[in-house]
């Protein structure tokens, strides 16, 4: 067999996911047989590096390089005219969560660059993006992989496009998308115990690390909004927008407009006896609550907001800041396929974001 | 970009999974964009359909055409030669349980024709065939996928690959891989409640269709030792055989030498006492007992057989028949990814070897 043909990298963003990234990539450069990329472009919000020549930029120095370079990024439809030009097809490898850059990725997909991305932007948009995105793609003969962009490294979109693609039928997904909000009720709600005080489980959530600089960034139920948004999408559903559909707000009406994170944090324990009637309520029934996100295919009827859950449900007996998702489909039958385990952090959601560049580079090399 | 080029299919075996595959085939024909596949080849044990000048077979008539047709399946060196002079790159779908095809995949990968299977005898059998496999794939430029060889249309294999091409460290295996196995011990030992006498439950498994004909078959370990043997060698230890580490048989010696399943099934009661006493030690220190296989990279121990577990694993809450894998890896940290559903039967296993088809067929394409 022809040895595959040459690959360019472009990889946009260098922070949490993105240093994480490039040392995967560093790794798979030294470890793989075949290898047929080469880095041609690098940037940060506000340093680049590349060459005009498309010459190859060494991985392990590129970071460095780059923020030595003393050049500022070009505007993104000169970066998609410098790339679509280069040699070689091109993978643009998108580890922001920038969203002027989701909005250019049909430019990308027309001109033939791949995209490779955890950046849910693009694909939570308004519908009108995510079709322009896939035609795109279908003309300029381009692919675009999002795995990380549902559950970090987690097998998720992978599998959904498995189900879609053979003609199984997805009837139903359900589970918790949110390693905050997982956090938050295994905490709070216990399967088997007490539970902290809600006000507790935020600060605490916090502390660890486990939620947005402002706490309220995760408990409006945006980020799980629009996780839903893409799986739906995925499924079939023309799902307008993340706002589309009913998401509950754990942010008191009256906190929503404290100046602050810390303000927000300082006043939550006022309102703790709201969260705690819905946990009695629930325990009343010898049930827990959680925080769950789901798509029932038949009504297409997606939501997201605390629900009762059986203590046996694998759901109810999840810990930490896992995430689970559950696929109902007609293979499936009665018992659904579950995924597990950690949805977020910088090592699993570069993970997934390097899976795909290898699914990429197979298809185009 | 240009058209993908075509795909030559040959497809060998139309029993449980192979019939559901078919269908999945067509539908996939018929659903897909792009198709740019044509069946070549079809056979069973004992007819085969194909033209000696490769010109395609109808998908929904194929096995119907087949059975008339009369012709016997050449041997498996002229199958290879056929197919190696095929107009296209060819994909052969092996769809039996046999050996000897298993054991000619080298011939087939070394000619260049990919191979998608669920036949887990091929990654399974010595260390010698399972790299000269890979080997032969490698100087064919052919590729060889095999998802449903371990938990059916689960993503397990994938994720495998997955961890192990981005770099990540894989640090535990561990799981309830038999779907007759689970139910078994769901059954006999539920985390929450009496459970039923061992010889009941596996006569009720036998009933509902969860055995293979002879019991035995299931209860000697080693289809779970099977499929631990190719995710040990996916990880890489050169584990030489499925029977070169511990696995422990659930058959009383005395019966191993019983006439037949019925007869063993007759006299099982009499050893109910064996199993209760596992359960009893299990329950008094608060534990639940599973048949469990486990590979622990650290000390390269792979072993299969009756663990405790405690009532709040995962393991220990499952139902039904699910299989449940969980790993342990360097990026997942102390939580692992665990995958849980259905193991087995005709429909998920035919769905992991058409996503196979359809990953192999990217990159031929």
């Amino acid at each position: 067999m022809a040895p595959p043909k040459q690959v360019n990298i472009a990889v946009i963003g260098t922070g949490g996911v993105g240093s994480v990234f490039i040392s995967q990539l560093s790794w798979i450069a030294k470890n793989t047989a075949s290898t047929h990329f080469s880095l041609c472009y690098i940037a940060m919000i506000d340093k680049a590096l590349y060459h005009e020549d498309y010459s190859e930029i060494d991985i392990d120095t590129a970071v460095e390089a780059m923020e030595k370079s003393g050049k500022t990024p070009p505007s993104i439809p000169t970066i998609v005219d410098y790339l679509a030009a280069a040699p070689h097809k091109v993978i643009t490898v998108d580890n922001t969560s920038s969203r002027a850059i989701a909005e250019s990725y049909p430019e990308f997909l027309r001109k033939g660059i791949s995209i490779v991305t955890p950046n849910k932007k693009a694909f939570s948009g308004s519908y009108q993006l995510w079709q322009d995105i896939f035609s795109a793609a279908e003309s300029g003969g381009s692919l675009v992989y999002h795995e990380s962009s549902v559950g970090a490294g987690m097998p998720i979109i992978s599998t959904m496009k498995d189900f879609v693609h053979t003609g199984d039928e997805v009837t139903k997904i359900e589970g918790v998308f949110s390693g905050t909000m997982s956090y938050l009720f295994n905490a709070f709600a216990p399967w088997n115990g007490e539970g902290s005080k809600w006000s507790d489980s935020v600060k605490k959530a916090k502390e660890l690390g486990f939620t947005e600089p402002d706490p309220r960034d995760d408990l409006n139920g945006l980020d799980v909004a629009r996780k839903l948004t893409i799986l739906g999408r995925l499924a079939g559903l023309p799902i307008e927008s993340p706002d589309s559909f009913p998401v509950q707000s754990l942010i008191p009406t009256e906190l929503e407009s404290a100046k602050s994170g810390d303000d927000f944090l300082q006043k939550l324990p006022e309102f703790d006896s709201r969260m705690e009637e819905h946990k009695t309520a629930a325990m009343k029934v010898g049930k827990v609550v959680r925080y769950v996100g789901s798509i029932d295919m038949a009504s297409k009827q997606v939501k997201v907001g605390m629900e009762w859950c059986d203590p046996t449900d694998p759901i109810a007996t999840l810990k930490g800041s896992d995430n689970i998702i559950s696929f109902h489909t007609k293979r499936y039958g009665s018992m659904p396929l579950i995924i597990r385990g950690q949805g977020a952090g910088g090592d699993v959601t570069a993970m997934g974001v390097s899976g795909d560049l290898l699914k990429v580079l197979v298809q185009l090399g």
